[in-house]
């Protein structure tokens, strides 16, 4: 059964390890957000890709989310000595991976070409593919203005209220060969518990993506969304307070409005199973199930039965 | 006193560090070479100027005298892990320098600027200069064609027979206004005991620079030289056995005639006492000493000796 999940960072990156565990090895094809990614010290830096290669890859740092356990940072320490900007950490070992992967791209590579080249390396079994080759790079209009989404996201540490959203070069942005492939090969597509407007929002937004998940859909590939906003609240990140600045209900069956004609199936947490009759009126059958995922048997747990309510 | 120093690697990083310690903090000024410079991982390395503000900075390895001491290697770990040649190891805290240096020469700054900042930000007192801002890149012939500077010197560990010296870019690149203002306030300018090849030719080729070298001895600067070949062999590097391949005399006198109208004072070891008349024959006064600078102390000694035989 060969699944192709949307995801953005840390809680698309749990589901995803989840969906490695329960397919066969090769069966998982993730598209992810590529709106965060950000040069660091003339380094490219995908964080939504690395999340979710260094989970797959069973290397993640299981506290924080992202990153690689075990890290250190000397690289980081001398670039403070020398005056560079903090306020982004990146550990050594995380460091290597934007080393080979900006001179990669400068050596004339697709960022996907990069991106599975460095998978591989890394021993991940699925195959993590970033949105489009484009750059698109997710900008939010705070109250003093337009801020680029990691100043926004990690350096105000997500402090500014989010009045608008933009997504800069999308339109000039095309599906890749590789994400038009997985789409036509589909037997499912999953929409992961990320961010709806500034993880999934961006993948969404490329263009001739949705013609993709439309034309599968015509195949009678079924897709499931997982509500990333439990109880009101988002698991992890800015979801919560960001969908409400920008006027939409924040709750699970909010998150089920942004998905409404695009899933079939909906999953939300038991917290939020009063919501099931709203969410089912938008056209959507729901499963309601325990959706945080505490622990890797979490993970494999939800992924098994988002995908028998797909079956 | 102020002294303009020309100086390669590790030898003439380590005669600048004796200059360092002898004069008033701010008297030194290094001009350094350029031609081992070399792109790896996307990353400019500019390994002669690094060893030399290694040294001033204090933090050199004390072993092998290039690379800082105490370094961590979880950068080049995983690039190595990612398929990346790993020929040409660096250090975790050595690669925060070329980030840097690399991320501000992309926005817009010159080399000289760059490295003058990485070098406050390391508490450097002297100045080090690259000889330009200007890319030039040594190429050596060997007997399987030309290969990179640091192709021949580290990939191959200066195992072939060099044939012929190029020192491409070296055309189109010019003095700097930093490289200018130091001989133009030079009270004394050494010739550090680095291959007077590869070190101290892609220098001395910089157009401009011997015009500057010139000016200031019409104003009464004198110039001293050191060997870097004791008792007929190289201190370190390959500097006897590329003399010798180049048609050169591999003796401090080989060496002496490489500067003749150039220097005014060269500095020979004890060992090669037997070759001071022949030096003066080629119109250098001669300063017979000990030049092996097996610490800190030897570095000061050579260094006070060496000005003192300028006065």
């Amino acid at each position: 059964m060969k699944v192709v999940a949307l995801a953005g960072g840390v809680g698309g990156a749990r589901l995803c390890d989840g969906l490695q565990q329960v397919l066969a090895p090769g069966d998982l094809t993730v598209v992810v957000n590529t709106g965060d990614d950000t040069e660091r010290h003339g380094l490219l830096v995908c964080p939504d890709h690395d999340t979710v290669m260094y989970t797959l890859a069973g290397i993640a740092d299981p506290v924080q989310g992202w990153g690689i356990a075990g890290e250190s940072w000397a690289v980081m320490d001398r670039l403070a000595l020398y005056g560079e900007e903090t306020w982004f950490r990146l550990g050594d070992r995380d460091i290597a991976t934007h080393i080979a992967r900006t001179a990669r791209l400068r050596a004339g590579s697709r960022l996907t070409e990069v991106s599975l080249g460095l998978q591989a390396s890394l021993g991940v079994a699925s195959r993590i593919l970033p949105m489009t080759d484009v750059p698109v790079r997710t900008q939010v209009l705070s109250d003093d203005g337009w801020l680029a989404f990691q100043d926004y996201f990690v350096r105000l540490r997500q402090a500014p209220e989010v009045r608008a959203v933009s997504f800069d070069g999308v339109d000039a942005a095309s599906s890749t060969p590789e994400v038009l492939a997985a789409f036509a090969e589909a037997d499912a597509i999953v929409i992961c518990p990320s961010n709806p407007v500034v993880s999934v929002g961006p993948i969404l937004a490329v263009p001739g993506m949705r013609d993709s998940i439309e034309a599968a859909r015509t195949r009678g590939v079924r897709i499931a969304a997982i509500s990333p906003i439990v109880a009101g609240r988002a698991i992890k990140g800015p979801a919560d307070r960001m969908l409400a600045s920008l006027g939409h209900d924040v709750s699970a069956a909010g998150v089920a409005r942004l998905y409404a004609g695009l899933a079939d199936v909906f999953v939300l947490d038991a917290e939020d199973a009063d919501l099931a009759s709203a969410v089912e009126a938008l056209g959507m059958r729901t499963l309601v199930t325990d959706s945080i995922m505490t622990d890797g048997a979490a993970r494999a747990r939800l992924a098994r039965e988002t995908l028998a309510a797909l079956g």
